[in-house]
């Protein structure tokens, strides 16, 4: 059998934290298999930690034990969760940060934390990734059943999540997020451009800065371009070649979420 | 038998010598468990690598091998040690980095480590990370015993590290630290306090800043407020939840260490 | 049999792209020892990668399969290539990453990345870390023959590399990059000083800086002096002592590179 993989993920950037949580684990589960997925969300941003874990789903093993930390809410009474969705388990505090597996399975359960018993004792009402989450994710890798943790949830948290819509000639898209670079992700798949494109070239337009047609790659683009690409997951990525298109738009990230991107055809008749 | 677990703790920030580090081990000692501590301890500075190594006591596996280098004397005649302490090794230079341990563990034994047929050869001047504790720690992973890589010292360096006191009507403790988040650690801990406090509110006093009672987790503050709680090493913390009490109060790390934080009960009578 | 290293290397930073790569690699080779050499190569910066992985050579245990992305010219016409060189197998971009390793292994042999079925499918165009190198490197680690990747490549591309000069009483070397500290490392080997300064004392001049003698480490220096020492790969390095010499002097690092280096020795006669 092989050993079960423990990704993890938090806002906990370069502290010893994700180290602690890594110790505890291997206390309890000395096979798990620890990959870092992101520790560097945004602090406190749920749903920066929703967007990267996103695009965990589909590339990691079956079976794989997804633990993620972004926990405004730790020490009130937010509930602590485990997923089983996508083929993984994913474990975490109950704020919305699952929101993108709950909506791509239909068929996810979700379960209550519960059992203190697998906690770490004395627990903590600041450090839950420690206390909580390391312990249930390596109890979980180690063979535990998700469904003995606690009660079943039937309304986990979820997140307002933009979807496209078409009006008339015009596909109205958001920015979901941007990542490290400066690339701003938006929600329209390279299938809904197609749809609507039917072949025609697209003109692309976010706030004041408007460019036509998507291109192959950022390479095709003259450095320090705007450049429209279908990123690694197939979502329209606007950007800068070899620049920073987030922050010469003077915007955080958070203030990026939502920009409306309204891609035109040319107009028929 | 489960491989052994090498934690790694540095100031090498984000450069490639942790990768060498580990490199070097995997040569020696190929089923070592390998962990990132934390990497991004202050340049050269000694104390913050002392409490985060403090943090890692009791929380890995007996037997845990912890090689930490924060070593700003490196090629001058500082010695190398290896101490027994706390049911773990740890490997590094003899700086006071491991006050911490000698301090919990009055059975520490400390050894000198003058092997030089187990150091990385030719050894360099400036990077014992890679030439001695990287391939020390490999070997003490795979079961070389620590009592036979030298002498035993008997004077290992110590920090000074600040005792609460208690004076009248007032507990006087210490600013420790701060994490990443600019949130202060101190000396005192929850059972101190209970024991000054007998059940009485807390008024708490850090230079110009005072604020009233302990609370039971930063939710329960206002976002941007001052919070006092107890961290997950139950010892008090000062915060501003959601913000950066350090970075608000114009300080850096070292700064703040040392800091005098007053704790007074109302006066009986 | 050990499980095979994989190294991983890249201008990623802290995003989660390096994570997505570790599960898209355990997916094929479930026992893969995984090791972060460097994320942080800054941005596009092919020279910094290279002289990075050169310092992995003779680190990583013969064997071991380096998977380096910095890769400015993704989704264009590029060559994705696989050297092998130094014992080790090199997996990434044919864009002078692998200059180093092409220099110092003559009977290196070099192989063009043609096997679509080893690749991730669909394949993006801005992602060859995840879709073409992660899953190339994965297969290598579990068995796969480099020969059979794709045609053998007899012009890989080359980098300048600055070879060291001796003009009559002077030695004229190079700066070849800085490190996250700020040293500055040379190509001025101790066995190329040594031959030139045939025991006489060195003076250094690097532009308008000019020092006397090679320390035998930092820690001889006075905190804030400039010092040269040799490093720990056995290059001259120039450096303020506790301090950042690169940064003092106001450059970035591509700046820096290429920067002369005087090395003169006492006139005799």
């Amino acid at each position: 059998m092989q050993p079960v993989i423990i990704t993890l993920t938090s806002d906990f950037s370069t502290g010893h934290f994700v180290g602690i949580m890594k110790g505890v684990i291997l206390g309890i589960c000395p096979t798990a298999r620890l990959v870092d997925l992101s520790h560097h969300i945004p602090r406190q941003d749920v749903r920066s930690g929703a967007l990267v874990l996103e695009q965990a789903m589909g590339i990691f093993p079956q079976g794989t034990v997804h633990l993620a930390v972004v926990d405004p809410g730790v020490g009130s009474h937010r509930r602590s969760i485990c997923l089983s969705a996508a083929g993984c388990l994913w474990v975490g505090p109950d704020n919305g940060l699952f929101t993108p597996m709950l909506r791509a399975d239909p068929k996810a359960r979700v379960f209550a934390i519960q059992r203190t018993d697998l906690m770490r004792q004395p627990m903590s009402d600041t450090f839950h990734g420690r206390d909580v989450f390391a312990p249930v994710a390596a109890h979980l890798a180690a063979g535990f059943p998700p469904s003995e943790l606690g009660a079943a949830v039937s309304d986990p948290v979820l997140l307002a999540w933009p979807q496209p819509q078409v009006e008339e000639d015009r596909l109205l898209g958001a920015v979901l997020g941007a990542d490290i670079f400066g690339n701003l992700m938006t929600n329209l798949t390279r299938e809904i451009l197609n749809d609507f494109l039917q072949g025609a070239p697209a003109s692309i337009r976010l706030g004041k800065i408007s460019l036509e047609g998507v291109s192959a790659a950022y390479a095709h683009a003259p450095s320090g371009a705007l450049v429209a690409v279908y990123n690694s997951l197939d979502r329209l990525e606007l950007a800068i070649n070899r620049g920073d298109l987030l922050g010469s738009m003077g915007f955080s990230p958070e203030q990026a979420f939502g920009l409306e991107v309204v891609v035109e055809r040319p107009k028929t008749g």
